[in-house]
């Protein structure tokens, strides 16, 4: 397992962390004053500030991306199929453009939710097996873009409104079905936050192998937790056992960056280089 | 599958959905009006009126037990233990005077959650190990007494603060290794809140069998969720496709009470008849 209590080389930022704080170009110059080599952008992002600019801030601040966020949002009614299609080959166009290492895919939930006018379904069957035929043929074009795809399981609070992969094993069931060479085209994200509650994470994290463990992101799980989707902790504040999880992957041989991750309504409302130095302290203490 | 659109035979009352409006004898006697024919009662609320009147208060009303809540909360810390064993005897002995036909049991999660004071920890792992030493323990007493149990796998978003058995596979394999013979004596209270988003669920169903089916709980998922702990819903406004789940366990034999138990501040807000004509007339649409 590697140390990380020297320094934060393997740090890389989720932009959503600082989402109220400024926009991309705002992050990227704090991320450059503090020494962090990488983010993980979202595609509103830089739509907000445009590609070509977002790619020129990156480039320019020498900054690597561990993924991009986010593909998916899969589940929708048959009149919203083509959009949904063309809406995630935009995002791998803008994946290949940025230089990502991989595209994050969360799932969608029950259509309603997923793609909102779509109507309405109970049935999560059918969202997944919805999800997969969608990941298949997304499969073709990123193959041809050669950008991978990291399905993540979501927590199941959010299997009705964000995404019906819900656990490590279904997320490899998935690449299981439909990349059974491990070509490195599909593999997973894995974020503590989703997965630490699992029964069956060690096991699951054993059958991913280096081959499907795409990206690893961190934040902590808070209690209580008094917003379902904006409540996230700063790594160190809650209950997640991080480093065991972090110890797993990387005894797969995971060598990538510990991606910070965090919704916050506490942490929007603080400073954007008080909320990078907290980051980059937990990073060496807590991950 | 039974037919429940023409009556509510069927329907049991679980006491926590209208825990605000008043105590354990104001709750008969509103079932009593309603022709509820079953209740499954909490251990506060027996507590606050005493366990001899509310024997008699049930037995008076000609009411059955669907269950009784709660056993569990066993994970600790060592100075703690005999504490939890001899409270979750108590618990046996008051479920045997009330005729309860099994105790619900919550497992417990991290123990300074569970049992508030425990030194903290954030080893879910051995929580687990702890929770099943524990029922394995508790099970000596409830065999003796003839009190079956019945753990219930709460949804993963209480894993830190109520409950580390969070899937029904899990809660099985307890029981497979506790009671490989399947005396009865322990099993599964499976609430549609709990594991309506779970991939396995229905094949876990079918794994759990007659035997092990000892309680099914209803209410609903809403989206928004807008507390973690007291928003849940109504059958039929939120997500959760009931009626798969009701039929899944019907196809293994189970044919006891369909158990209402709504946690929500909403619910809580209005009189005692109008939730109990809700529920019934929601036990004849929506379950």
């Amino acid at each position: 397992m590697r140390d990380f209590s020297a320094d934060h080389r393997w740090l890389s930022l989720n932009t959503a962390t600082v989402r109220k704080q400024g926009d991309l170009v705002h992050i990227v110059e704090a991320c450059a004053r503090h020494g962090i080599r990488a983010i993980d952008p979202w595609r509103d992002q830089v739509a907000s500030i445009g590609l070509d600019r977002a790619v020129r801030a990156v480039r320019d601040a020498g900054l690597e991306l561990s993924g991009y966020c986010r593909g998916g949002m899969f589940t929708s009614d048959a009149a919203r199929r083509i959009e949904v299609r063309d809406d995630n080959r935009r995002a791998i166009d803008e994946a290949v453009a940025l230089g990502a290492p991989c595209i994050v895919l969360v799932a969608g939930g029950l259509p309603q939710y997923s793609r909102p006018g779509s109507a309405a379904s109970r049935d999560i069957v059918k969202a997944r097996t919805q999800v997969t035929d969608a990941i298949a043929e997304m499969l073709v074009y990123a193959s041809e873009a050669k950008m991978p795809l990291a399905i993540e399981p979501l927590h199941p609070a959010y299997a009705a409104d964000r995404a019906c992969v819900n656990t490590t094993m279904q997320a490899l069931d998935i690449c299981d079905q439909l990349d059974p060479q491990r070509t490195g085209a599909l593999g997973v994200a894995l974020d503590v936050y989703h997965i630490w509650w699992d029964p069956e994470v060690l096991p699951q994290i054993a059958r991913a192998g280096q081959d499907r463990l795409l990206a690893f992101h961190v934040c902590d799980w808070m209690v209580p937790t008094k917003d379902i989707l904006n409540d996230r902790g700063m790594m160190g504040d809650g209950v997640i056992d991080i480093r065991s999880l972090r110890s797993a992957v990387e005894a797969e041989g995971f060598s990538g960056y510990s991606e910070i991750e965090i919704f916050s309504n506490a942490w929007w409302d603080r400073p954007i280089d008080e909320v990078l130095q907290t980051c980059i302290e937990r990073h060496r203490s807590a991950v």
